[in-house]
């Protein structure tokens, strides 16, 4: 079932409004075999957001934003994205009918691009848009004041333009509050921090509403090429901060302005949330880690909670018999030049006949 | 959770088994909002497939294959794919620790090639296997005799080979039957007929349990350059027939051997089910047409279904006002070169400013 119908009751403004689902949220949460076991983990779990229908978490931002246009009667939906967040937005546009615009940040992997254009979305690449802050803050301004010429939002997933929709991503922490009644710690990737403060945020409403239930520590993990939040957040600073250009080359995360970073550092810290950063490389191993050893195929944004969660370990931050959830936020097949690097070291081989399998066999097992 | 637990009670010999899972199975049955009404038709479901965990219905199969060889303690898991089976054996023997080989059949898609690889399987290319159907018998049998002399199975997705996992497949038409008491129709895409053979022994299983419940007609549909088990179906014959080649280009059907046809034609004729024949091209424009009208982004073959769905209508063969299922069996990431066609006519734009942007929207809205 859908999360956002299964949870209308914890959304606010939604009592009147029908909502265009695709069967998003409800995703699995599934325990390591491997990689929490060899940290000495018990309870490391992983949450595959990539298993919603246009495969990321966005699904969850992007029903409830739709639907919120349609019941305005907005005649398009007029939006920016690294990637995910477009596929989303022009996947529930495609369902409701509604012309999609659709603005990507310079450099974004052309099969996230190609998703958006296989669902009809039109979309415009502005030069610098998403590297340069300067440039950022301009095309954001820009679209907001276009599209407040028709009394409409941009689409934008962060709560600062866009608090409407990003409850919807909220509903991840009521799934994983409804698992888990006991859960100390949860990593999130962090962009412009938008995710975080939802998980965050419905934590502290789930929380609310269930007296036994003990919020946990939500964190946030930023690459160390883009950090606006989570340095801020480990030092004790109550601001986050922008960066002339991010240098990180994870897809996504890749967010030099800082835009729901002040509220991301409150909100994680009132209960004992922190920062983390980590290297590229180390995100790279992880998410080929995550494939063999897990099973999960995932885009290289999503092993970075990993990534945290593994500093976090280390540094004796988490006990190794606590519960700790990681976000798996996007599917493997989102970016495809990122999976191309996890097949280097292991070729296909092209052979006549059987012969050399049965030999290999032979030598093997 | 996974629809392999959930309906354990209703597979054979697991009882002492410990199911290896990833939460695959239990996915969204959505309503279709464009294309069925167009069609005149109220009650047009998707069954989405394509978000189980590695994109694809296969991995209702490979979590059971895979859990039946870590109970008989293999060492190995030998198996052949065209893509789909193959990705999921991947994953699971990679979440179950073991190594996994996959002979692949000449031509898959690389993006398919690469989720296996990703996975960590060791991949062997044989050529002209799952394209001549003499190569491809002769490789079956071949690999049989090596798996035997392990006395291990070679993992197949068909009820012929792999009869164990493959009632892992059937828990499709458990959730259906569970979800839609009413349920006239369901349209299956085929290429060796494992599928709609699981479906069709899935929804006989679940009639026995629930006399109230009335058996749907399970349809075969195939593309016509693979006609192997739809006509023979259509015309009232008993036997499939091979083929010598297949000449569709819809990756995972092209299967020239007859493997489970003769018992899908009997399951299928049964309970009214008929055969369907559909074109390529019709395939790739409905495919185009589930993303831009559904938000719907799947595979060719999973587009399949659909086209023969729309031939039944036309024939009158399905009524307007009666309850339609179409099997949407993997996700469009899985078949890029597929997908580069969906966005041909729908262009990036690159633009240095907003000035353009703001221009079209003011002649558009």
């Amino acid at each position: 079932m859908s999360s956002l119908l299964k949870y209308k009751h914890l959304l606010s403004d939604v009592k009147e409004l029908e909502i265009i689902s695709m069967g998003e949220g409800t995703t699995p949460l599934v325990r390591s075999k491997h990689i929490g076991p060899a940290l000495g983990m018990d309870h490391l779990y992983f949450k595959l957001e990539s298993l919603n229908p246009t495969g990321s978490y966005k699904d969850r931002f992007a029903a409830l934003a739709i639907s919120g246009l349609l019941h305005r009667q907005a005649s398009f939906c007029l939006a920016t994205s690294s990637g995910n967040t477009g596929a989303s937005l022009a996947a529930y546009a495609a369902l409701a009918g509604m012309p999609c615009h659709i603005v990507v940040v310079d450099g974004a992997p052309p099969g996230k691009l190609a998703q958006m254009q296989a669902y009809g979305a039109k979309l415009w690449m502005v030069k610098e848009f998403g590297i340069d802050e300067k440039v950022t803050t301009e095309v954001f301004t820009g679209l907001q004041n276009l599209a407040a010429s028709y009394a409409m939002p941009v689409q934008i997933s962060a709560f600062r333009y866009s608090p409407f929709g990003m409850q919807g991503v909220q509903t991840i922490a009521y799934e994983i509050a409804e698992e888990l009644s006991q859960i100390q710690h949860v990593f999130v990737p962090a962009g412009g921090g938008g995710l975080t403060l939802a998980v965050a945020r419905g934590f502290a409403v789930w929380n609310r509403g269930n007296n036994t239930f003990i919020h946990p520590k939500v964190h946030c993990v930023q690459p160390e090429g883009n950090n606006t939040i989570a340095g801020a957040l480990r030092t004790g600073e109550h601001r986050a901060r922008s960066i002339k250009s991010s240098t990180t080359r994870i897809s996504g995360l890749q967010v030099p302005s800082v835009i729901d970073g002040d509220e991301v550092i409150a909100a994680c810290r009132k209960h004992g949330g922190n920062g983390f950063l980590v290297s590229d490389a180390e995100v790279q191993s992880l998410q080929k880690q995550l494939a063999r050893e897990e099973g999960i195929f995932c885009e290289p944004a999503a092993a970075v909670a990993l990534a945290g969660c593994i500093n976090a370990v280390q540094n004796n931050e988490c006990k190794s018999d606590e519960a700790v959830v990681c976000l798996i936020t996007g599917h493997g097949f989102k970016d495809q030049k990122a999976g191309e690097k996890l097949v280097e070291d292991n070729p296909l081989r092209h052979i006549a006949d059987l012969k050399e399998l049965n030999k290999s066999f032979h030598e093997a097992y």
